[in-house]
C-alpha cells in the first residue's frame, strides 16, 4: 500500500516503456516524493491512502525537447528566410549581442511556459547567462539540462573568453553539483558551440572537463555543408576531429548531425555519441535532412529537438515528431520508416536516454511523475478503442493543441492549458517588450 | 457610398493580392450580395450605412484546398505506415466498399466542419455520390469544387461503369450549371481518378467532356514511382500520355506530380496544367517531394492540398504551407526557395488560380467575402508591429489554432471556434459511430 502519496486515473495511459502497450483503463501513482510509485490497470492497483484525480484523457509521460535556444525567445521569426551561416553573423548573434541578463530570462520565462504548454516538461538548454535561464526554469516549474554556451566568435569575447566560460560551468558544478533544485529541476552540463567557433583546444579541455564530472557535452555538429569546410579540410569531418581531439567518450550529444557520412556514424556508435534531431529547423534553413535510418539502425541513440525559436519557431516537439516521420520517410523511400509510435517515442523515452537520464521520459516506478493529460475528447480520434488508429490519431491529427494538465515531479505546473506559476499575460507582455527594443 | 452591407474592420488586413501588403488598420466591406464591396485602410473607406464589426485580429481570405477526400474522415489513421498502393488496394479500398451514402454525408458533414475551423472555406472533393457531398457542404455552409470520383478498379463496379460515372457528371452539370447552390457554394468537375485505374479512352472522353462544359478536370498524376509503371512503359510519364491521348488544353488540375520530369513540366506550362501540390501525404506515404521549385520557375500555377484524411489526416492547410517551404528548402538547397509570404500565398491566391476561380482566395471588391478572422492576442506574436515578423511568425508559430471566426460570402459559419450551422457535437457523434463500424 502506498501512502501518501496521490493516484491519476486515466482511460488511456501510455507509458513509452518496453513494449509500448497501450494501457486502458489505467493508473499512475505518485508518492509524496515527486516519483512515480505504480503504473498499471486500475483493476491491479495497490490501495491507496490518498486522492484520487480521475482524468478523462490521455496520460503520457512528459516530453524532452534535447536541443534548444529557448532564451532566443524575443527573436522568433527574424531572418526566417536565411541559410544558417548568413542568419547566425547578420541577424541572430548581433540581435543577441544586445541581450540583458533580463532579456534571457524574460525569454527563458514565456518559452518555458510554451514548452510546458505543449507537454514537453523537460529541455536541453544550449544558452549563456546561466542565473537567468535557471531562475526562469525554477519559476516556471520545468525542467532543465542546461549547457551553457561556450564560444569563440566574432562579438561574443563581452562574455568572456572560452577558458572563462568553460571554468565557469566547472565552478558552478563543482560548488552545486550536476543536479539541483527542487525534484533535481536543474542538471548542469557543457556547452562548447560548435568546432568552427572554437580552437581545437577548446573542444578538448571541454570535454575533459565535462567527463571528470560526468556531465553532458552538447555541441553543434555537421549542421550544413557550409560552416565546416575548414575543419572537414583537416580532419574529413567534425566528428573525425572530435574524435581526434579527444572530445568522445564521455556522455556527448550532437546535435543535428545532418551531414554525417557512414564513417561519422561508425564512429558515434563506438563512442556512444547521442543525436539531437532537430528535422524542422534543419529544413527551414536548408541544412539537409539528417539520416536517421542510418543512424538508428547503427544504434545511434536520438532525441527529438526543436532547435532555438529563431529557427524552431513555436517549440513544439509533436511537430517535430510529425516532421521526423515525414522526412525519415522521404529518405528511406518507405512509409514505415518511422511510425506514430515510433516518434512517440523518439519525443519521450529516446530523448531521456540521449542524455542519459533514467529518471524522465517513461512512465515507471522511480522516475519523476512528469505527466502530461491529453484531452481525447476531440475530432481527432475517430475510432480511440482502436490501438493503432489512437496512436496515429495522435500522432497526425493530434498534438500540443489537446495537451490540457501538465506536472513535473508530481506538482501541477498547467491547469488546463494555463500555466500555473507563471503570470502568463505579464510572461508575454515583457517579451513583447524585448523584441519591440531589439527591433529598433 | 455602400448601402445594406456590412463593414469588417481589423488591425491587420492581409489581401493576399497584388504586392501582398499588410494593411495596417483595414477595412473589408462587404455587400448584400454576399461579393467585397471595398478593401482598404479605414482612414481612406467610404462611408456606409450597414453594421461595422470590429475584430480584434487578423482579416485574410478563406483557404483553398486544391485536393482533398473529406468524406474519407471515418478512416482518418487507418493504414498510416503503409506505401501508397499496398494503403490503397489492402486498406482504403476495402474500407470505402462499406460506405454508405449516409457514411458519406456523414463524413463530408464533419470534415467540412473541421476545413472550416482552420480557416479553409473552399476545398477541391475527388469523391463519390456526389449528392451526400453536396447536402454536407450546404448544411455546414463551406465551398466545394465537387469533381465527383470516375475509376475503374477492383471493387469500384458497384458504383458503375467508368462511363456511367463520368455521364452521370455531364448530366448533372447539364442539369443544374456548372456553379449552383447559395452563393455559388457548389462548383462541379470531372474527378478522373488517375491513369492507372482508368482506360485510356475514359481520359479521352472525361476529358472532352470537361472541355466542352468549362468544368475542371481533376485528376492523381506521379504521385509516387510505383503506380503507373505501365503507363510510363507505354508513354514515358503520364503527363505524356495525358497528352497522346488528348485529355489536356482544357481547365486541368493534377494533383501530387511528384515524380515529374523537366519535360513533363514543360508540358504543363504549354497546356496550363496546374498543379495540387500535397506535402504532407507524399511524405508520409514515401511518394517523395515535388519539384516546387522548377513547376514555379516554369511558371506552373500550384495550390496546396491535404489530401484526403486518411494520409492527410488533420485537413490542416497551414501544416501544408509549413511543410511546403521546408521540403522546397530542402529540396532547393535554398532557405529562401519559399518563404512564409510565399506558402501563405499559394494556400489562398494561388490555389484559387490553380482552380481559376477568380471569385475567391483574394479579398478584393468583387470576389466572395469569404473571410477568416485569426487571433493575435498570442504569443506567437513577438513583434506583431513589424511586417515581416508577423508574417513569419504567422506562419510559422501561429497556425490553424488562431483561426477564431469564419464567413463565407459574408455568412458566418465559425463563430469563436464553433460551428454556427453544424451541431458539432452531433457530427462528430455519427462520426464515430461510421468509424467504429467499418472497424469491426
Ligand atoms: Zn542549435
Ligand atoms: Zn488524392
Amino acid at each position: 500500500m502506498t501512502t501518501g502519496g496521490e493516484r491519476f486515473t486515466a482511460p488511456v495511459v501510455l507509458t513509452c516503456g518496453a513494449g509500448f502497450p497501450v494501457l486502458r483503463d489505467g493508473v499512475v501513482d505518485v508518492g509524496p516524493d515527486g516519483r512515480i510509485a505504480h503504473v498499471g490497470p486500475r483493476a491491479d492497483a495497490p490501495e491507496l491512502d490518498g486522492p484520487v484525480h480521475a482524468l478523462p484523457g490521455l496520460l503520457m509521460p512528459g516530453m524532452v525537447n534535447t536541443h534548444c535556444h529557448t532564451p532566443m525567445l524575443s527573436l522568433r521569426g527574424m531572418g526566417g528566410d536565411l541559410p544558417l551561416m548568413s542568419w547566425l553573423q547578420e541577424v541572430m548573434w548581433p540581435a543577441e549581442a544586445r541581450f540583458t541578463e533580463e532579456d534571457v530570462r524574460i525569454g527563458m520565462t514565456a518559452g518555458a511556459v510554451e514548452l510546458l504548454r505543449t507537454g514537453c516538461t523537460t529541455s536541453v538548454e544550449m544558452y549563456f547567462v546561466a542565473d537567468a535561464v535557471i531562475e526562469a526554469v525554477l519559476t516556471a516549474g520545468s525542467r532543465v539540462l542546461l549547457t551553457p554556451g561556450i564560444i569563440a566568435a566574432p562579438g561574443w569575447d563581452r562574455l568572456g573568453t572560452w577558458e572563462e566560460m568553460r571554468d565557469g560551468v566547472s565552478a558552478r558544478i563543482d560548488a552545486g553539483g550536476l543536479r539541483s533544485g527542487p525534484h533535481e529541476r536543474v542538471e548542469l552540463g557543457y556547452g562548447p558551440h560548435s568546432a568552427y567557433t572554437l580552437p581545437p583546444e577548446a573542444l578538448t579541455t571541454t570535454a575533459e572537463a565535462a567527463r571528470e564530472r560526468g556531465a553532458l557535452l552538447h555541441v553543434h555538429v555537421a549542421e550544413s555543408r557550409q560552416e565546416d569546410l575548414a575543419q572537414r579540410e583537416e580532419f574529413g569531418s567534425v566528428p573525425a576531429q572530435l574524435e581526434a581531439v579527444g572530445a568522445l567518450g564521455g556522455r556527448v550529444l550532437a546535435a543535428h548531425s545532418v551531414q554525417v557520412s557512414a564513417e561519422d556514424i561508425g564512429l558515434y556508435r563506438r563512442h556512444g555519441v547521442a543525436v539531437a534531431h532537430c528535422p524542422g529547423s534543419n529544413a527551414k534553413l536548408a541544412a539537409g535532412l539528417a539520416p536517421v535510418g542510418d543512424l538508428r539502425r547503427a544504434g545511434v541513440r536520438i532525441g527529438l529537438g526543436t532547435d532555438g525559436p529563431a529557427s524552431g519557431d513555436d517549440l513544439d516537439l509533436w511537430h517535430q515528431a510529425r516532421l521526423a516521420a515525414l522526412f525519415a520517410r522521404v529518405r528511406e523511400d518507405d512509409a514505415a520508416a518511422l511510425t506514430a509510435a515510433d516518434v512517440l517515442l523518439m519525443a519521450t523515452r529516446d530523448g531521456a536516454e540521449a542524455i542519459d537520464r533514467a529518471d524522465i521520459g517513461v512512465l515507471e516506478p522511480g522516475r519523476w511523475a512528469d505527466l502530461v493529460h491529453v484531452d481525447l475528447d476531440d475530432q481527432a480520434f475517430v475510432d480511440p478503442d482502436d490501438d493503432a488508429q489512437l496512436l496515429s490519431n495522435l500522432v497526425w491529427a493530434g498534438g500540443s493543441r489537446l495537451v490540457r494538465d501538465v506536472w513535473v515531479a508530481g506538482e501541477r505546473v498547467i491547469d488546463d492549458g494555463e500555466p500555473v506559476k507563471v503570470d502568463a499575460e505579464r510572461a508575454r507582455a515583457d517579451l513583447r517588450a524585448v523584441a519591440a527594443r531589439l527591433h529598433t
